[in-house]
């Protein structure tokens, strides 16, 4: 493996892995996860195990066939992708150990001599779907959706089965080749720069957080207590007044009953930093249960700003203070 | 239509409708949300249209094919669905007029003589194959999941196509008959409980909002500006002084970037309880966009509860008292 | 009565007055509050009657004895004058209908004769004498004080009574020549930026606030709720959420027991602006009481930055918007 | 001395003392303040040391003339005293060492034969004074206050000096016997239940905090940032997040200009208890400056009540959870 770049990610501190450690993903080749998982150098020649759900990839991980798994878990269309939150929500032994960022770009494919106006079945992974949806309504209203479980795998399902099921599908477009399919029509996405956000998830085991790098996220997980009416403001508070920027803030069902919640919460910073720490106590003392799902650097490599009052030294200082008025 | 039981929903105050006026919902028959259509009393004896997707039935509500339509909003496992929120929050002349809830069942129906053992290929909805997780984790690991449009789509795909495609279906358990199937296993959801809220939506045109209930409900989306830290908290707040509670808080992300969100809320109250009306009042005043999606009477009629500085007499008292100074 | 200065404060908008309307103010004559009287040039000509203690003041102005009376309201030293709020905080008929500042000066006097180190008694008002606090302690560390009505008065007491009862008094320096003293010392304020504040009280009777002007100031007087531990907060929250600055916020018991209290606030801004308004009703309905003692104008004439979603256009277009979903 | 009653307070951890350190309060004989000292046990025996005004009484602690001084902090009417606040607020090395409650009573005395109606100018002890305004207000409603020092030195001072000066006298009945004079009127404050707190003040020096009795109060003294709107809210956020009941809140200028504050706050708990060393840390680290003034058993001997989320128990359990996740 070549030295890292200097300004690349820093590679994951991954639990010790033997020369055949394994990582897995959600296949097949192709998909824009395994996009994700080539920018892991620790992965570089090491087995790849090609997944059919992510229930599969986490029990790879939890049984020790992989010794980490790539997932998609937010997108400009959907925020936070429920399937991957509910896994790692309800899964207890895990850590979000990196975090990849993947351009993504969509293609209508179609068999070849197909037309446009041919097409009334679109098979898509959901995801995909929802991001094209302005392009589909323009071109193709009344069309019926056919779910796949990947992009690739919609191209492929397209290629292997015929007309009777599918005239079209989305995909990346450089996949097109790979199963003697035409492009009807590129860039058929709604944001032209659309990003998907994946994360390497690793076992807890006896993973010790990596070291703070500055520009560092901390995933967790949160319930809210049910019987108390102001508990999503109490705990935002929990962060306001550390000073801790939330980047994601995506409600999930616990999914006992309709109205109960839990949050999936990425902040700024890491589990190391005073600010960050503290705000964890409190949300911890306060919730009836919290998921931490790891501190990890940030994939956009952005340095978190803090403001004066949050900084480590003014706690260092706090805490002397309070030291000399107790034990003077 | 028979006179409404004493204790059942209101009727929703719909647009005037011709005697033909249709009522749009996802088909196939049998899907959860033609049960839901059928607790619509001003439905009965109306023409009902199948439709393949929810652009579709939006589309027959927005160019008046139908007088309104049927749709999922939130479940027991996936929250609120995030396509029809976003097809709700990108969609500025809708009304949602009724609450319905319809509990969900869930069984795995396979091809006459498919044993368990021969599963592979499962079609499911994904909302219904999230809601059967736990089942399939333990009795098909290691299955591949075709996604299907619709519960009742799935049992009709598995029965057309041969086990190429697919060995098992999750369904309505009493869908096998109508496809031919045998039922492998009934009640494989996670949650005995589950329940669908289904919302019937209108177009908004000079729809007015129905009487107060005092068990009513208000559906709004609100995008939170970009640029302030505490935004949400400051939103939050709106309701919170005014003591209006919230049953549904769903972040989604507007799209264009990733970390920008909207949040399409419930709260509980009605636009005409001054509260709510104050509320709405703030939210606006420090919103970039709000969408009203409808204030309408609580599908389970449980009647808002209101703290004493909240109800309409105390609102009254103090604009009294406001009036004696400024102009006594 | 001369034309007003176009930069100067506006005239109060004081009930009807004869030509014989008086006006009251804690004497005697040459205190700073005559100081503060002498800027009112609608009491320009008017009878001006000097009173003994400030209750007697407000008697003059309930019972039609005066048409207004003016009263120290907050200084540097000791911020809200305790005496002047409790009173008016339990006297409901009551407006602040101007706002007055008056720049303090203090000197210790003696007679003829006396040096700094005789003085052991030093006759002073009590807010003269804590304004003079780091001075006396540096140069009279044991004095005994005797307590004035006023800072005249304090003058007048020396000059009449023999050394058995004071030797030194705290007073205006330019009243020295009056009584026959000496200046001891001049200048011996700790701030010389000191400034008294004074506000011109009238009776509510009939009286319309005076009209917006920008640079405006509301004055209530709020009992917090003693069952509710966050009531403070709360109470603080219906200004913040509204963008309301608030000038002074002096905490007062209300009397009955320890631990119970009300708030006399001053904040920026008119009962006329509409988050001025919305914030007093929000007030209303969650207060046991609240006394509004006037809006006026403000006596530095500075201007009340509001942040752009607390302007009135902003409050009439979310109403306009309010209003076309209700009644479109 | 003998053994401490099982249920009283107990007594103050005072710094080392000798067998003649002394203690000061504000004399003379007779005044509350006294009646305050007497419940200490320690300073029984001890010399007493009657001071003039409280600036002395600090002084003979900081110079180490007495042990520690008593001095009245609040009461019913008057709420913090305003002197005193303000001298701990701006003298560093002192700490409260113990908290004292003293039911006050007030009578008007008169030189014998003098009637209620011969009264024009009543000598009294400002906050005496506005203890019975009601009371005055309607027996003698346009009387002259002429200032006393103290309670006992108004009697004092009717007694020694003749009628040109006062008429009558505000004090406690039970001093008339000592100086020769009648009660004109008896029990004449407003509230029959008034009460005044008293407060032991010592050197910080290496003063240690004594024990948690689960039955204590902080004192603190916080200057609030100038530049920063909701900077009180903040404050009182700090304390509401850990559950921390502010049982004083006195807004006390901080002396440089106007609407420029500082906070006197006591608050339930004991330095010692995490929520209030966690409180405290937090406000720390966002004012510019915050004085601690002790912890130190409450007079009522109430037992604070702490809502689950915050006792030291929760807090032990959060912490090692956050252990578990750093460092597993």
């Amino acid at each position: 493996m070549s030295d890292p770049a200097p300004d690349s990610v820093p590679d994951p501190t991954l639990p010790p892995a033997g020369s055949h450690a394994a990582y897995s993903y959600l296949g097949p080749a192709g998909t824009y996860t395994e996009a994700a998982l080539r920018q892991v150098r620790a992965a570089e020649g090491a087995p790849w195990r090609s997944v059919n759900n992510i229930g599969e990839a986490l029990a790879d991980v939890l049984q020790g066939r992989s010794v980490a798994a790539m997932m998609a878990i937010e997108n400009t269309v959907e925020g936070g992708v429920a399937a991957v939150l509910d896994l790692l929500a309800g899964t207890p032994d895990l850590r979000i150990v990196g975090e990849y960022l993947v351009p993504v770009r969509f293609a209508l494919l179609a068999r070849p001599g197909v037309a446009l106006a041919d097409v009334h079945t679109v098979v898509a992974h959901p995801v995909a779907h929802a991001q094209c949806r302005r392009w589909l309504h323009a071109h193709a209203p009344s069309h019926t959706q056919l779910p796949a479980t990947s992009n690739v795998q919609a191209a492929q399902f397209l290629a292997e089965h015929d007309g009777d099921l599918a005239d079209a599908a989305i995909a990346p477009p450089d996949v097109h080749d790979r199963f003697g399919l035409a492009v009807l029509a590129d860039d058929i996405g709604d944001n032209p720069n659309a990003v998907t956000r994946f994360v390497l998830i690793a076992r807890a085991g006896s993973h010790v957080p990596p070291p703070i790098t500055g520009a560092d996220k901390t995933s967790i997980v949160v319930d809210l207590p049910s019987d108390r009416p102001g508990a999503l403001l109490a705990l935002l508070e929990q962060f306001a007044t550390r000073g801790v920027n939330l980047s994601l803030l995506q409600s999930r069902p616990i999914g006992d009953e309709l109205g109960r919640y839990r949050f999936v919460i990425d902040l700024d910073g890491h589990v190391g930093d005073e600010r960050v720490a503290e705000a964890l106590l409190g949300v911890r003392r306060s919730s009836p249960r919290v998921l931490f799902l790891g501190s990890y650097p940030r994939a956009d490599q952005r340095r978190v700003a803090v403001a004066e009052p949050h900084v480590d030294t003014v706690y260092a200082e706090a805490r002397a203070w309070l030291a000399s008025i107790t034990a003077p």
